[in-house]
């Protein structure tokens, strides 16, 4: 055996000098092996190490098969056994029950990952869970890293490491993490179609059984040649490690994301697919959208996101966008899809308008958007010159042109041609030298015209679809503000331990309850617990108007169908109160344990809110925020933040949930102080960090009022763990 | 000046024959007048002539310039009255100030209508404004219509008559009208880069002076050539006759919506674009759905949901949608959306998914979405097998195809190509056989694989993005629906008279407003007007249980803030709630003049709606219904439909809004009865439409539990015309 390794060669000992990271030993090898090589060009076997040739993979490739023999000129080693020490990574194409096998041998070969391209495992029920099981038990034992089952491969274009198969993907900035194959060949063949920026790393996950997606991003966001992160999922595992990692990684490079099995029956197609469970779905959205993730809502919109976020720098804070047309019809949807998605467009200064007008006539609209009125259709130079003048307004963070330009000369007069370039070198210089993003949408595009071509050159990207370019640009201007509040957000500790499910519960009485939140330094208003009519009568008085008394017992979980509660308690009624609850509950429950009767003020009128806490399966502790009462479950006007947060984050949680509305004072509503209640969130958010044995929070309503946030019932569930 | 007319050649009597409608002879012309030819090629006057030769336009063309000679091989007229009687179309593609008198000019020559290409009307301020109002004069004296002013100009493909200047548009059944030339261009570019079906007549409206949308589309809809109407718009004008219009046409013809100027922003770049403004975008969204149009939020949804509702049937009704994928990636993507969507997918026969079984293999995923799950990749025609088998479920009313179909010869193996057609030319066969309509969609479509052409040769349509697929697919289900429930739906009068706006408006009293709503039959619940304490306490004695009183005054509009409301009244203390309340508000206003009290049971506990009505600027008479009380402004949950409706479309109504998740006995509240629901809410359409002095209805909150529905308040007010 000894001879055999060495009879096809050693691995290097520099190349892999510094390189101890099994991961960035996998995703930029410099020794592969495929083990289920093959001389059909049907099979995986074949495909991969042809691929691997065509790509002008620079390093050692050992093919591996029982048959042994040569193989598009490589010698097939006949067993993993024969494998020099350290190769960095296997390709493992045989099938499903062979794998644990196969990757204990590789284990002891020394190498550092396999890639598990068999599908069988726990996708396919009973007998391959009990398989993926197996191969979790030689990862655990072994230390050797695995992606997959049942994916489609890994790819690093530009080090020619082509262990996916798809030939002739164009190389660029974006670096793809999925779950299905077909992602990949998508946002290839939508990249490709659209000759937007090219791909640096692929990396398919398939089951997910061992290397997951928060040490991937880690890793993708250290290549220098990454831009930006392309991320599918279809349900993720450890999920607070995953976002305190996207928390770090979108500080300096931006995230995208397309979730699939979002929808009940998605959900279940996706744990055929991929054996994904997918946790909340709400739930989900909120908390990766506070990691600074872009998510997206249609896969088409995954490879131009993230096109346009890896080349072009974000909108500056505090800026707006403005939009350039010369066609009022493409004008007027891209000022709609901007203002419903909050997107500040820029309010141009006098002086900037009137250049404008200087430059396009009496019949163009030089507001923005700035539509030139066909001004610019025999000078598409003009056109750039409005660029110009609009990137000069201070108030101006990024210029998005819209219509025709790129096709002048297709449209108007073949003579334009050179102007039309020249009017793209200007652009792109301009795009160069501000700093300030540009962005260009043309009908023209699928046209390829020359001037595109001039301005992709430079980094400006062309869209050919106006709903991309507004996409994009809601996306650049997100990320302009995101980085320019990182110090007001909180930090993710990824060692928060949190109640896991399956733990037995148990809910607290509300004075137990009541007591934790208030160790945490939450006000929740005054109260009392009291044990006789007399005390009640006392505690009634000293709060000076009308009180609701609630019975608080054991036996006593639905109060108010047993009488045990009573509302606008004067000082006078409070005795006869106290023993009309004291005595119902008796009379439904005979040996009912009484602890006591909690005594607090009526609620003011004011907001009804849900304020709440709950162990997300994926995300661990959550704080959900929304509408109260009633209507919270009707309207799903709820959203969640990872716990702890800060006080912004509180308040982008405000502002995302309907009942945000009613907090200015509606109608005969009182104003709800903004400050008072993100900072009663901010606690609760730090309450919940702090208390890993709770399992659940509801303080539902909380009534909102001024700077009082006064919940009128508090129900605390921990776990008995 | 007979001569000249004679030297030019008379219009064809044999082709004007049956031919008396104007629009028709302007948009399918038999003789075409230029007026403004021009020898120079960079403007209009020469295009437009080029165009019509190059299109092999068959019929004579007449340019006129006063400069006369020869143009392209044909005489030009020196004016316009040298030009033979009755020309169907003239184009004018002089400067705007010429255009009233150019117009003119035109009737007496008899010309049938005029594209008016010239800007600087309404859109371009009061100058302009003026000229628009001279244009319009000149309409109403002579009867010659007009398209435009402000217009890229109109195109009828198969008839070559070519007025827009846009070469070589691709023939097929979309016809389109839009109110800005670069969204002709951006469908005819997009419908080229997919491939997808070509055009049939294109209607720039422009300004809409004159020829209106609802004229358009009722044209468009008599021709043959056409099998779906795209529209884009910036705003109409005459709504009412545009939606009756629409209910008549979406009958047997599709129609496909893209509006501009629905945000605030929007609206203002309208307004400075075509002059357009825009009325409230929630009643348009709401009406037009109503009418039966497929309203698409994206631009570069227009043509693909054209395209495909033009060529393929729709999803027969009470069937569902099945989602045939060979990948799983892209089967969860179709599921979470068209789940979103509420699209129903077709719960698949034990023997269906036995046959799936049978041709797939134990990996296969055969639930729905069926994801093939790679037992296809070595034999494509085994997914036509499964097209098939899947037709042939009663519960299957499409078949979805998404995944890489017509690239397994790219992807697999190049021996596939023959298979692959084969398939193709099945999976075409049985779209054609089984009137089930089939989409494909392929991440290879770029690549334009001939098994596409194939596809497309039957007309399956082949689309490249999984988002078009879907959305495509949603407009296929919802006609499908649309067009099976035609018999329970209202049909809108255009006589209608309305209180228009501008006009004199007063609120009633309530007791009149709800005599004139009982009157038309509508349930208000019992309630009595009194005028005397003792009067007020019969009356409580005789509802049997708690009372509200108001008071009842033209001075007394805020009832409650000058003390005119008691609740919760009994026998008891009914004389002195009504001394009460009548002190109240004869110590806030010494002469206020009292009506008397009104006396009604109190509210039961229920949901709190809001029924109302209002006169909408562009659809006339509407009725409003969502969410009441104090959350119905914050939350915006509110729909509408244009007078009279049916008890389909009131539930069609209530099902839109949020607040109908709580009619089915939400926790503690009641359950409401939906079939009472919707009966009051019909009665109150028919009230609304047969009330032509209403100018606002108000019922809010409206307390809805059982089969009752309680308004508290009744607000009725009516103009003074």
């Amino acid at each position: 055996m000894t001879t055999v390794q060495r009879a096809a060669g050693p691995v290097s000992a520099a190349a892999n000098g510094a390189r101890h990271d099994p991961l960035e030993r996998m995703f930029d090898p410099r020794s592969i092996a495929v083990v289920g090589a093959s001389t059909d060009p049907g099979k995986r076997g074949y495909q991969a190490i042809r691929a691997l040739i065509d790509a002008g993979y620079p390093y050692p490739i050992y093919p591996v098969n029982p048959k042994g023999g040569n193989l598009l000129g490589l010698t097939v080693l006949p067993h993993v056994s024969h494998l020099p020490a350290g190769v960095d990574v296997a390709l493992i194409a045989t099938p499903a029950q062979t794998v644990p096998r196969v990757l204990r041998a590789c284990a002891s070969a020394g190498v550092a990952g396999a890639v598990v391209l068999a599908n069988g495992f726990r996708e396919s029920g009973p007998s391959g869970i009990e398989l993926e099981e197996e191969l979790r038990e030689v990862v655990a034992a072994t230390g050797i890293r695995v992606v997959g089952p049942n994916t489609s491969g890994i790819l690093n274009v530009s080090g020619g490491a082509n262990l996916v198969g798809l030939p002739d993907v164009p190389p660029g900035p974006i670096s793809v993490i999925a779950q299905s194959g077909n992602m990949l060949l998508s946002l290839v063949a939508e990249s490709r179609a659209a000759r937007g920026p090219g791909f640096d790393t692929y990396i398919g996950l398939g089951n997910q059984s061992d290397v997951r997606y928060d040490e991937c991003i880690a890793y993708l966001a250290r290549r220098e040649t990454t831009g930006a992160i392309a991320v599918h999922s279809e349900g993720f595992r450890h999920g607070r490690e995953l976002i305190a990692t996207l928390a770090d990684v979108t500080r300096h490079r931006p995230v995208v994301m397309l979730r699939g099995g979002r929808s009940e029956i998605g959900k279940r197609t996706a744990l055929s697919h991929t054996g994904s469970v997918a946790g909340s779905d709400a739930v989900a959205t909120a908390v990766l959208r506070q990691a600074g993730v872009e998510l997206v809502e249609r896969s088409d919109e995954l490879a131009v996101v993230s096109g346009v976020l890896a080349t072009t720098p974000p909108v500056p804070a505090g800026r707006g966008v403005v939009v350039l047309s010369d066609g009022g019809g493409h004008a007027t949807l891209a000022a709609d899809a901007l203002s419903a998605a909050g997107i500040e467009l820029a309010e141009l200064s006098p002086a900037t308008s009137r250049r404008l007008r200087e430059l396009l006539g009496p019949a163009a609209a030089v507001g923005n958007p700035v539509d030139v009125a066909g001004a610019t259709d025999d000078d598409p130079e003009r056109l750039a010159e409005c660029a110009r003048c609009l990137a000069d307004d201070p108030c101006v963070g990024m210029v998005l042109v819209v219509g025709l330009f790129g096709g002048y000369h297709l449209r108007f007069d073949s003579g334009l041609q050179g102007a039309e370039n020249l009017a793209a070198r200007r652009l792109a210089e301009l795009a160069g030298t501000t700093g300030i993003p540009l962005l260009v949408q043309s009908l023209y595009e699928p046209d390829r015209p020359e001037n595109h071509a001039i301005l992709r050159a430079s980094g400006v990207q062309v869209l050919a679809s106006i709903d991309h370019a507004v996409r994009a640009t809601i996306a650049l201007y997100r990320r302009g503000r995101y980085l320019s509040t990182m110090e007001d957000r909180g930090e993710f500790r990824v060692s928060l331990s949190a109640a896991e499910g399956g733990q037995e519960v148990r809910p607290l009485d509300e004075p137990s309850g009541r007591y934790l939140l208030e160790e945490a330094g939450i006000d929740l208003g005054p109260w009392r617990l009291v044990r006789s009519a007399r005390d009640a009568e006392a505690a009634v008085a000293a709060f000076g108007g009308p009180c609701a008394l609630k019975v608080v017992s054991p036996q006593a979980v639905h109060k108010s169908d047993l009488g045990g509660v009573r509302l606008d308690v004067t000082p006078g009624t409070a005795e006869g109160a106290y023993t009309e609850i004291v005595d119902s509950l008796r009379s439904a429950v005979p040996d009912a344990e009484i602890t006591g009767v909690l005594v607090g003020p009526m609620a003011p009128r004011g907001v009804e809110l849900l304020v709440g806490a709950t162990v997300d399966p994926i995300f661990g502790p959550v704080v959900a925020f929304g509408s109260g009462g009633i209507l919270v479950e009707a309207l799903r006007d709820v959203t969640f933040r990872a716990v702890p947060f800060s006080a912004l984050e509180a308040k982008e949680m405000i502002q995302e949930t309907l009942v945000s509305r009613l907090l200015s004072g509606h109608r005969t509503l009182p104003a709800v102080d903004l400050d008072a209640l993100s900072e009663f969130l901010v606690m609760v958010g730090n309450f919940v960090a702090t208390t890993p044995e709770l399992a659940e929070l509801d303080l539902n309503p909380a009534i909102a009022s001024g700077s009082s946030i006064r919940p009128v019932d508090v129900r605390v569930v921990i776990s008995d763990s």
